[in-house]
């Protein structure tokens, strides 16, 4: 059971977190940034997602850049700026999930002006991401076929915290028996309003959904 | 960066968890019981991996229990269960990780007398569980060939506090194109004094590996 002293200050640590997303969010809107959180399980393909919707964005015209979080490494920064993309690497040293704070600095070397979409890349973990905000406009959690049905139901946090969920690696579907039925059924079943759409970034099957969504929620945000 | 404050109260959290954990280790000697945490991402195989090793043990006539841990849900016990196994679940309410206090509660529902092994099936994560000893034996690190080579640089504290890696879901190492050299280079690089296995829980392959492994472990701790 959790110390009412450490509660107390978890309590505060997340309304810092909570003032400065706002302030986040009020920026990026005033710039018609349109800003994606996405979180998942280590290895759901968060980079290899990113990595074709950027070039697929570019060739409709759209600029898109993106934050990066990891514990270490600067793998996935690489991979992504290889697209030609603006890229910030986090390491965040042992923390399991970006904040506010994190973002914000990382803004300072992100020149995001003229950018359409900044995607933020969160550590891969599906536990401690979905209590912080990042000032965010939709987040996103990705669940790869390899994982099974029942992730949802076993981290209800944060599917019940994200706008949409992208099923991922969908070209392994058949050789890992998986059951989308099942699998949406336990999605809707504690995430009842969240969208749900599949994708195989391998494959380039579902990018253009994918891409058609994300130009509908910004163009929704802007007329907001 | 984390505040003078937070950190001396984590720091005296982990020394309680520590002390605990000590304790728990000399109990568990006692009974001559060997104690295995076991450590993923979620969805790598811990359970399958649990539900075929416990089936081969008891063919040995070696009997095992379990203590399974999750943030919701009792799928997994339930699926351990069926083999017969004594099994506890642990809700940790969104807790990331299983602490020494949890596996003390839980030891007062599980009848541990004349078993010799209890595998304790850590929060599907691979940051949070790292700094907690459980009071086990010996730590083993799941990964799946799923998640791609370089789980192991973005996440070095988890394999490097481990014993043992064992590399998982092997039957879709071709569909995944997964490159087994550079993940064992991954592997050591950040643990240089780890072992490496592979298994395919699904199909069977390096089970028995385990097994052996798994006893030989068994009788070292108990000439020390």
């Amino acid at each position: 059971m959790m110390k009412p002293r450490i509660l107390a200050i978890r309590k505060n640590m997340l309304e810092k977190n909570d003032f400065l997303a706002r302030k986040l969010r009020s920026d990026f809107s005033k710039n018609r940034l349109f800003v994606v959180n996405i979180v998942s399980s280590p290895g759901s393909g968060k980079t290899e997602l990113l990595v074709k919707l950027i070039k697929s964005l570019s060739r409709h015209k759209i600029k898109a850049g993106a934050i990066v979080g990891d514990l270490a490494t600067d793998n996935d920064a690489r991979r992504i700026k290889a697209t030609g993309a603006r890229t910030v690497q986090i390491n965040t040293d042992g923390n399991c999930h970006l904040d506010a704070e994190m973002i914000n600095r990382s803004l300072k070397k992100l020149n995001y002006k003229n950018l359409d979409f900044l995607f933020i890349e969160n550590v891969g973990n599906l536990v401690c991401p979905a209590g912080y905000d990042l000032g965010e406009n939709i987040r996103i959690v990705l669940m790869s076929v390899t994982e099974g049905e029942d992730k949802p139901s076993k981290y209800p946090v944060m599917f019940n915290s994200s706008d949409l969920c992208v099923i991922s690696k969908t070209d392994l579907s058949e050789v890992c028996n998986f059951k989308k039925k099942l699998a949406e059924e336990n999605i809707l079943n504690v995430a009842p309003d969240i969208k749900i759409l599949s994708i195989s970034a391998r494959k380039g099957h579902g990018l253009n959904q994918l891409i058609d969504c994300l130009i509908s929620l910004k163009k929704q945000q802007e007329l907001k």
